[in-house]
């Protein structure tokens, strides 16, 4: 590991200390930063109006380490929190990271964790300026908080009857990945699809560039990004934005039937797709897609708002049900929530 | 708690989903919040630069469920990132909050922490805008990111061969509170002293009215908190500066001697004092003692900087010896480390 530490060395023979030194040497200055890591707080340019979250991912819950590889924990921890920043209509900026890491753990397995969030964070031009490493006696802790800024930042708020509901992507394939992972199938080098499921589930890619360019496009009214899976996210705008909408079940971007669940159940209910979901003015909507096809990406009419009580309504085959919330389940129950 | 939990409810019981919207509800939005907790990132008014930063509280690590108080949790985990805010001569105004839970806690325990967050963060202004709730299978973690501003930022680079050193407060007393603890001993209500020193480890209480006044302040070349003791920090001053420094141990500022360690031991190498290390122009010492004594500060000129490679050195009856860094253990080796 750089020539510093020995290769089978842990936190706890090299010390937090160390590894913190260590790493920082690693971490660059991207413009903006004033002063990065190393003193008391870092020091930033930022506009007149700053978008702050947090997300953290914790081991055992929301990553095994037999699973993820430690580079994919560490843009995937990342990821999750460009959603949110992506989701408002944002250009992310700057993120501290703080890690609680058991002295047990190889000193490789945080080299490789920082391989991931370098890696990330230099794909998307943010910096990584602070941050803190403590011991822990438990399960590995990474808490990102991240920055953006955003001309015109999007809210779940705002969406109005009649508007079309748009998403971004294919639905449920993390959530599809996940189970492949859950059964323990030992999947063949040419199962592609399925491999794909695994890697939208270990190293979700959000679609920031289209998030960001929505800050510059007018009659999108509200949006969120999908983490919870679409049944409780388009939920949580209908109470943000006070009214009901009808998900259409045919017009779904599903994934392909792979054995690892229904794929309409996965769209509905499955978990981590950090795509978006937009409340769009319908004479808007052919601007966005074109949008969405200058980024290269997937767009999908999939319902509308309605005036009424907050609700989501399933329609098929004609008929119109009630659709509940039904969160995705992580190992337990997955409740971070975004801000 | 709130009548809404049972008072034996348990976080598993509840849910994290549900806590998070039961303390959503209580969070104040104050001045500067565009937009606070509850969509997928926070809004936030913000100037041309911004400070940042995050530092952790690990149970059996920086805290004992048996020693602190939730609240006092809250508040402490808050005031070690504000005083990191404060030693860059910074205001605090925005905070994230993730939360690790354990299924077991007590929701009267999470309560009580909000309770602490809720009550310090209205102390010193700062809102609250955001943050998770994720389940653990080990030890509660809570990590606070921080944003404040500064018109001048104070960074531990810039001390010049000659300036004074000077100190708020008094030291060693939160380390020899925590001796104070480790040794079980059952206080009197009457040892006054004693139960000064364990408050002072168990909710923190950084000089940030006089730090953020640093800012408008002539002749403070360089500053840091002292979070990790005197003589660790102070080295790393002097590595950032570039110089030696040495420090008079008849002039620091010592704790009672209470049977919890040596005083100067204490001041030298103890931990989490939270107060402030400044590198002052000689020429303006007395205006920064002036403006410490217009805070109620106690301000102690304790040495002083020289050219030299980075290294401290202690003074005392007459003879010079070096002081190597030793730096606060906590339960286990803490090494959170400031930014």
């Amino acid at each position: 590991v750089g020539g510093l530490f020995l290769s089978d060395d842990t936190v706890g023979d090299v010390g937090e200390r160390a590894l913190l030194a260590h790493f920082r040497r690693r971490i660059p200055v991207p413009p903006g930063v004033i002063l990065g890591p190393g003193d008391d707080a870092a020091v930033l340019a930022t506009g007149a109006v700053t978008l702050m979250t947090a997300d953290a991912m914790v081991e055992g819950v929301h990553f095994r380490r037999a699973w993820s590889s430690p580079r994919q924990v560490g843009r995937k921890v990342l990821s999750v929190n460009l959603s949110d920043v992506g989701a408002m209509a944002g250009r992310a900026r700057y993120a501290t990271v703080s890690l609680c890491l058991p002295a047990a753990l190889p000193v490789a397995w945080v080299e490789g964790l920082y391989d991931g969030l370098l890696e990330r964070s230099a794909e998307v031009e943010v910096a990584l300026v602070g941050g803190n490493v403590s011991g822990i006696e438990g399960p590995v802790v990474i808490d990102v908080a991240l920055l953006g800024e955003s001309a015109r930042p999007l809210r779940r708020a705002g969406a109005r009857p009649g508007d079309v509901l748009m998403v971004t992507g294919t639905l449920g394939l993390a959530a599809a990945g996940l189970a492949l992972l859950q059964a323990g199938v030992q999947l063949p080098e040419d199962a592609a699809l399925e491999r794909a499921c695994v890697r939208a589930h270990l190293d979700p890619d959000p679609p920031l560039a289209f998030a960001a360019a929505l800050a510059e496009v007018d009659g999108v009214h509200a949006g969120m990004d999908l983490s919870d899976g679409l049944s409780g996210d388009l939920l949580a705008l209908c109470a943000e934005s006070g009214l009901a909408a009808v998900v259409h079940a045919d017009a779904l971007p599903l994934g392909p039937p792979l054995g690892a669940g229904d794929p309409l159940e996965l769209a509905l209910h499955g978990g981590e797709d950090y795509q978006l979901l937009l409340a769009v003015d319908p004479a808007r909507a052919d601007a966005l897609r074109a949008l969405a096809a200058r980024h290269d990406l997937r767009l999908t009419a999939v319902g509308a708002c309605a005036a009424g009580p907050p609700a989501v309504w399933l329609e098929r085959d004609g008929t119109r049900t009630p659709l509940p919330p039904h969160a995705h389940q992580h190992f337990t129950p997955r409740e971070a929530d975004g801000t």
